[in-house]
């Protein structure tokens, strides 16, 4: 499983897709990546479980970090990876291997960039937060996340997206009264009364708000509805999850208080809260970035990893070769052009 | 475990109650009916599993049909009986063995009644329908249930109570598209669509028909609802079930029929059907029945097995001592004096 970094950065990517790394079992491609990484005598490698770091030491005034996650979705009958035309085809292909090729092959040439380089290959991406490989080394050792600007090789086919949106999930309870259903004008049906929390979704209308430049678009949904006892029984509880994704321009505590005021009429519980973060592309190495790269900057807004680096008051973005519409499907791949171009236009901001 | 045919018809109650018989455990006390019943000379005894029939053989030229079920939810603490004032507390004193206590003590004092009699003591009442021991012998021994009309002694408070409501069960589909909550325009949220299906049924409008003289009350209601995906996929499927009690002027086809036309936008699937009865009071050894116990005939709302009696063209009611509201409660009782008055009603009738 020896990694050669003179390959070109399809290749590459290639060798490293031939490498299965579900999330959970990434330790394989971990030891290749760190075998391939110790011999360059430039960069200092350190290894945290299945994450690998490796850091440039030059001095320089400004340190950039470049992170990507080693893990993929499971394989669904598309490995090993195979060329067709202009496309790599393969599980991981997209999200994110070619953007860890690119990590790799600038990590091997880059000995003496104009900015300093942290180069962070983590674990469990795909998987549950807790078990994120960024978020437990931000953790242990806050100290090598140190930096000015980061930039996460998610999938965007070579354009910037800027920040992320930021998600919340609540429960949103319809109460009602048991019965028979034989006599069911005894009870109160919260199914029933649960189409009163429907059509507030229904009727709901999605900010799209510019934030540093950069469009958004929020949503509201519900991803879960769950009620009754049994099939003669007037229900008396009916829950729907709802997930709000919301715009950098609101943090999570704006984002309940909005949920909460749409939802008035019911109890509502708030299960879980992920910031977004500003894209921030207007000052400082975001902008010096911004500029060398082109192309016009989008909004990202999945979640993503920047956030976490906006914890740590980081600026981050996502800049990657994959393409995002068919990351996690059987048929994904990557325009095997687009590596390079996104290798040479990181490579010319760094050397500038 | 001997039961004394001699007790009053409380005593006689209480000694039913203290033979538990939860659903499916029903042994000893059909042993112990069977036990009481064979030594009676005018009665011929047959044992179906835990079903016991007993039948006159008086040659008269009506046969009527008294049926019980032995069985009870199960036990609540509430074992064994206690006696406090003028009722009768414990699990099955209602629902229903106080019937049974009416049955037994008929069935052993009748020796020559105006009008042949068949007493049908069945398990397995209290769960799903394919155990029910009356389902059971109608299947195996229809000609033990042959007779012009029944009397089902499940709790009324001493009043008749005619026909009973059908029951059917559909589920109704939203369908969407997924997407992922960060893009839900992309897709077309299910659950939210299913705001439709809840606004027809908090539109609806009971029908309160009156058939053979009785009111009935229908109903239709959400029972479950479910669906979702993931935290953070638009849904594309919304499953509700609803459940529709529908007075016995319609049968299964009309029901669903009617389900239908609500429903037109969905897709409607019936889960099962169980066809209501007519209460056929105005006729018959059912007219003569109702003159004899007097009282305001009500309709029965819930589904009982006067049902399976329909199905085999016999007329049936529910007249019982027991209390219909407190059964399948822990506080569940019988007062004392209506057994004997019920006792007493039937056996003028059935002497007369």
């Amino acid at each position: 499983m020896d990694l050669d970094l003179e390959l070109d950065g399809a290749a590459l990517t290639a060798a490293l897709v031939d490498i299965p790394s579900v999330s959970g079992e990434e330790g394989p491609i971990a030891d290749a990546v760190e075998a391939a990484l110790r011999p360059l005598p430039h960069v200092a490698v350190s290894r945290h479980g299945h994450t690998v770091v490796a850091r440039t030491g030059l001095g320089r005034a400004e340190r950039v970090i470049l992170a990507g996650h080693l893990d993929t979705v499971p394989v669904a009958g598309n490995l090993p990876s195979r060329v067709e035309g202009p496309r790599l085809f393969g599980c991981g292909t997209s999200d994110m291997k070619s953007g860890v090729a690119v990590q790799l092959r600038l990590a091997a040439q880059l000995t003496a960039a104009a900015r300093d380089v942290t180069y962070v290959f983590y674990d469990c991406e795909e998987v549950a937060a807790e078990r994120n490989g960024l978020l437990r080394l931000s953790r242990e050792h806050p100290e090598l996340l140190a930096g000015d600007f980061a930039v996460l090789m998610e999938p965007t086919s070579g354009q910037i997206e800027g920040g992320c949106q930021g998600t919340l999930r609540a429960e949103v309870t319809a109460a009602g009264q048991r019965a028979h259903t034989a006599r069911s004008w005894m009870g109160r049906n919260a199914i029933h009364e649960a189409a009163g929390i429907l059509e507030v979704l229904r009727g709901y209308v999605a900010r799209e708000p510019e934030v540093d430049g950069l469009r958004y678009h929020e949503g509201l949904n519900a991803v879960g509805i769950r009620g009754g006892v049994a099939g003669n029984v007037v229900p008396d509880e009916c829950v729907v999850t709802v997930n709000y994704r919301f715009a950098p321009d609101r943090d999570g505590a704006a984002a309940e208080e909005f949920v909460r005021s749409l939802f008035t009429a019911w109890p509502v519980k708030v299960i879980d809260v992920a910031e977004g973060a500003r894209p921030g592309l207007g000052q400082g190495a975001a902008a010096t970035f911004a500029a060398a790269v082109g192309g016009t900057p989008r909004a990202k807004l999945g979640w993503t990893d920047v956030a976490r680096f906006a914890t740590l008051g980081i600026p981050a973005v996502n800049y990657g070769p994959g393409r995002p519409d068919i990351a996690h499907t059987a048929g994904e791949y990557v325009e095997t052009a687009i590596i390079g171009e996104c290798e040479a236009r990181l490579r010319s901001w760094l050397t500038a």
